[in-house]
């Protein structure tokens, strides 16, 4: 079978047109799934327990009676963890290792400064105190995804993650609670979907209420957290996977290839775009994949995705790919070229920047020490990847003298005069020295 | 008219029960709404400034045939600067300059570390681009929320703030201009609504596609930012203003109801709650509640919100009011004791904390340097003041040695093919030195 992937010059003339059709992409829950979401969050949130049993044992083929049957006992854990293959325990370790060890760069302290008369002026940095990890069941089940979850929020000080993984027809994935222990997970609860997520959210008698939910699911899962929104904090809701890798010309084209699969092979709606100022090169890489997809496991959805949302684009030069990453604002970015730091800095919008032949996205995705929990479509001109500032929150502190409460007050009594609140100048008015 | 207001004691039997009642809040936007938001968006969307423009002189009963000249040039701006009392002029540039140093401490770095081997990690901060600035129109148009939203979004660096603000009838708030003018706003467009909204997400002829919308607005503007969350980012969506004031009985009571009194004067939906555990105390301040209410320019929203959601609670002691401001997540905590450093060392959950006698609410407002845009109805508990922070963002950098992608490449390798990601694995493979 030959290879369908969209060809593209950055200076043909309908360019513009065809790479905004090429990134469109817009998550719809249609209104059966948010009527769906609604009655089983509004259950659980009536019912607690009761409801959140009903709904596991239906959709996840279960035949509980007491919900407190689901929550794993922390020798479980360990068990898991001592049962996995020794390679993978490895791994695991080293890859939390390292992600801890990245992340405690991100912490942030609390700072205050005092004025010349004594006022008191800054922020106090505290954690949350109990943030609910969603993991999904089945064949989306990943281990990386409880690290990269968990790891940065106890990093942050939360004192109390729970997490929530489905384990429909009751099938555990070991990986994953092997992953819980490591991380610190301090409470794992076999519940899934909307009725997880609500859960969490209003709390029950089994599962404690959450300040913010964190991690992917499916499009139940991320309408119930965008229904639950307000009442706790929600992560970002995340679109398909996305890779721009800027080569150019001198990286082997299949390892660029298989770059580009690398992203291909998450789903069928997943985008990886290669851009380049070299039209051999090009070819040489799309000749890679070609004789590569049929190698891979994931064939038939790598195929659906390059089809779909793939692309190779030619470029005048490498000022030209910097316009379109910014363009583009890319979830991963690699920049295989031979100066990439010198690059990086004109990159003003991208989720991650893999810089280098050798830094393949794939290290990110697990062990590197970054996040790969990351703004997609195009969301990277605004957001920023999941952190330990998304488990810490601020409150500003202010003391003023009584010194400062009079200079200040004649000021404050002014603009709240001018805004027509005169409780509020009265208040301010009262400090004023005579 | 006697003061109607909820008295509570912390140690009744039935508190929690009383205390949920009194915090409860949902902010729903029915389904009329909902529709007639959705076709707003949608015609923005398709139309551009022709839609734009029709719902403009529809709801703010104009007649425009361009809207390009709804565009009000720098000059004018100047003009409503030079033109505003000399008292006000002063003092919003006093609390420019004080919300402006406040600020600069938010600022955050890029950071990045290397390993033994060279391997380089780390974050790139950049400001984003370009901010949409939402200022209601008519009697909720406060200058103080433009410099609040806008500078921040300077100091981060954002090159381009679009304010909108509706002028229904044409009428200007000369302060609203005057602010934009000091706070540096690059582009003032005088619409508002969901059609202003969407204006600023999707972009038009004339007005410029911003990355995210901030500021405050009515139910039809919150609804459209709700709806337009994704395409660009959003601030939060407030609910109504609350202060919890913790007295030790030892500050003057009509301090004390003044300010109770510059949040219950907000709307009828804001609330206001002493807690104290001095009962003559609290008798004190009822007294002066019901003696100073009479006297206020806003006396029959403040005796609403009052009568509604207002409380006098009685605690044991300060620990147990400790205890009730972490349940309670307040917006402004005003700790108006002998030693409020202390007890706010174990504040876990609060916007804003007003420490000592002097620091009344309303400075935090205006002047005092803090952002007077915080978490409310509880969500304190995992989000932050309006900072410098939400007009940055953030990019992970990577950059491997190839001996550091051969050793991380095997422990990728590992995981990923646990996760049945082989061309994850491939990819990290291909680095793996023989």
């Amino acid at each position: 079978m030959t290879l369908d992937i969209t060809r593209l010059d950055a200076n043909q003339a309908d360019f513009e047109q065809r790479l905004d059709a090429l990134l469109a992409w817009e998550s719809v829950s249609d209104h059966g799934v948010q009527t769906a979401v609604h009655e089983i969050v509004e259950s659980v949130r009536q019912r607690g327990d009761a409801a959140v049993l009903e709904h596991t044992n239906r959709f996840d083929h279960m035949a509980i009676t007491d919900l407190a049957d689901l929550v794993v006992p922390d020798s479980r854990l360990q068990d898991a963890l001592d049962r996995i293959p020794a390679d993978q325990r490895v791994a695991l370790q080293v890859a939390a290792e390292r992600v801890r060890a990245y992340h405690e760069h991100q912490k942030q302290d609390s700072w205050s400064y005092t004025e010349a008369d004594g006022t008191l002026l800054g922020q106090k940095v505290t954690p949350l105190d109990r943030v609910g990890l969603y993991v999904p069941g089945g064949k989306a089940s990943y281990p990386s995804s409880v690290l990269m979850n968990a790891i940065p929020a106890k990093v942050a000080g939360v004192k109390e993650i729970v997490m929530v993984v489905p384990t429909p027809g009751g099938e555990v994935n070991e990986m994953v609670f092997a992953a819980a222990k490591i991380a610190g997970v301090d409470k794992v609860i076999t519940i899934g979907g909307a009725q997880a997520v609500a859960a969490l959210a209003y709390g029950t008698e089994t599962v404690p209420r959450v300040d913010k939910i964190v991690g992917p699911g499916n499009i139940y899962v991320a309408t119930a957290k965008r229904m639950v929104f307000g009442q706790v904090g929600i992560d970002m809701i995340a679109g398909p996977s996305e890779i721009l890798v800027v080569c150019d010309g001198q990286t082997n084209p299949d390892w660029i290839a298989m770059d580009l699969f690398s992203q291909a092979e998450h789903d069928e709606d997943a985008q990886s775009i290669l851009v380049s100022p070299d039209a051999d090169f090009i070819e040489r890489v799309a000749q890679s994949l070609q004789e590569l997809l049929p190698t891979l496991e994931r064939e038939s959805i790598a195929r659906v995705s390059l089809k779909n949302r793939g692309a190779l684009i030619k470029v005048q030069d490498l000022d030209q790919a910097v316009e379109l990453i910014n363009r583009i604002a890319p979830e991963h970015l690699e920049l295989s070229v031979e100066d990439p730091q010198t690059m990086a800095q004109r990159v003003r919008h991208a989720g991650a920047i893999f810089m280098g032949r050798y830094t393949a996205e794939a290290l990110g995705d697990y062990c590197a020490g970054p996040n790969h929990v990351l703004p997609t479509s195009g969301t990277a001109r605004y957001s920023s990847p999941l952190g330990v500032y998304d488990f810490q929150k601020r409150s500003s502190l202010i003391m003023c003298t009584p010194e400062k409460a009079s200079e200040l007050g004649k000021v404050a009594s002014v603009l709240s005069r001018g805004e027509s609140l005169t409780a509020h100048a009265r208040s301010a008015e009262y400090r004023i020295k005579d």
